[in-house]
């Protein structure tokens, strides 16, 4: 999230006390854990009072998915062409789903965590926004010809988001072998090609 | 599950009751929603003393996977060629899904309960069950023709699961309207033919 140059100095300031708790959040949980840290953790690496904390978050739980929601802005920015994204729209769903695999947040233990922060508060959830960014690279492909157009956007992207979830628990608990950007291409390979042997009569 | 004739008597009893038991619970908890059903109600319906419920079950939530188990057992039975179904593999696992789908212990608020009881007690697993039929019915696909040989077939089955249950979930929150017979088909149909437009280079 780039901070508006248009903001009034106390609105710039607030948003960047809620950056800098969120920034310091993710990195405490990912070094010590997130039942380790603490709020006061938070506040001290923020370098702000403890209080501080509870005028941008209701309690050390709703941060998680408040910190999704941004990795998520970043991670479009992360997906222009501008900024060096490949220019196949199909590439670059492979290349989000890397990244949002390779984000400190998927790492098991706080994975697990906010999920169960987005059950309880269902008013943010970054699985919507996830799936939204997924649909505009499904229709940007389909512009393109990579994608069939007779298919919805959302619904091919709530399938590619739903199977890169399932894929990513299942070897995270080791069942699949192997690194993890080929369990990602390995996906969107049999989503893109489908699973019709030669036997299969094909609709076009 | 077909009673074996050279059990003993009382062998053929217990598993008799056990029967009762499960066929009692998911009626009730059909007619009457989970909650509402007792132990006692169960016992009652079954003719059983009260107690003989705990003989069989630890919990009144432990019913529900080994309901899951038998009613896979059904399904397996019901996938036979020989039972009617349809000579295609494909065409078998569309059946299986819609039968999943329109099964009693599919229904929203039960299908909850159940997953809730799996989570806790993850000995008696029937996703591993539905998943390891599913594949059964892949390798036979392959064999016909109709599904490509490169895929793990506890892989493809893995997916198609997953799928099922994240459009079933969706389903039941009337994010995507029309019947379920065709949600089914039409996750089938992405997955067989692929996403891929006429820009997409095949790989054949």
């Amino acid at each position: 999230m780039v901070i508006d140059k248009h903001l009034s100095r106390r609105e710039r300031k607030k948003l960047e006390t809620r950056q800098s708790l969120m920034e310091a959040a993710l990195r405490l949980f990912s070094e010590s854990g997130y039942d380790a840290t603490t709020v006061k953790d938070i506040t001290d690496a923020a370098d702000v009072a403890k209080g501080t904390f509870f005028n941008y978050f209701e309690t050390k739980e709703t941060i998680l998915p408040a910190i999704a929601a941004r990795r998520l802005e970043q991670l479009k920015e992360a997906l222009t062409v501008e900024r060096g994204a490949p220019a196949s729209p199909v590439a670059r769903i492979k290349l989000a789903l890397r990244l949002v695999a390779e984000d400190p947040l998927c790492e098991q233990q706080l994975a697990q965590r906010l999920f169960a922060a987005i059950m309880r508060h269902r008013d943010v959830n970054p699985g919507h926004a996830l799936r939204d960014l997924l649909a505009e690279q499904v229709r940007q492909g389909q512009e393109e010809g990579e994608i069939r157009g007779d298919l919805d956007p959302v619904y091919l992207a709530s399938v590619i988001r739903s199977l890169f979830f399932q894929q990513l628990v299942i070897w995270h608990h080791g069942h699949r072998p192997g690194p993890l950007p080929m369990l990602i291409d390995d996906l969107m390979d049999l989503l893109m090609e489908g699973a019709a042997g030669t036997g299969w009569p094909r609709l076009s």
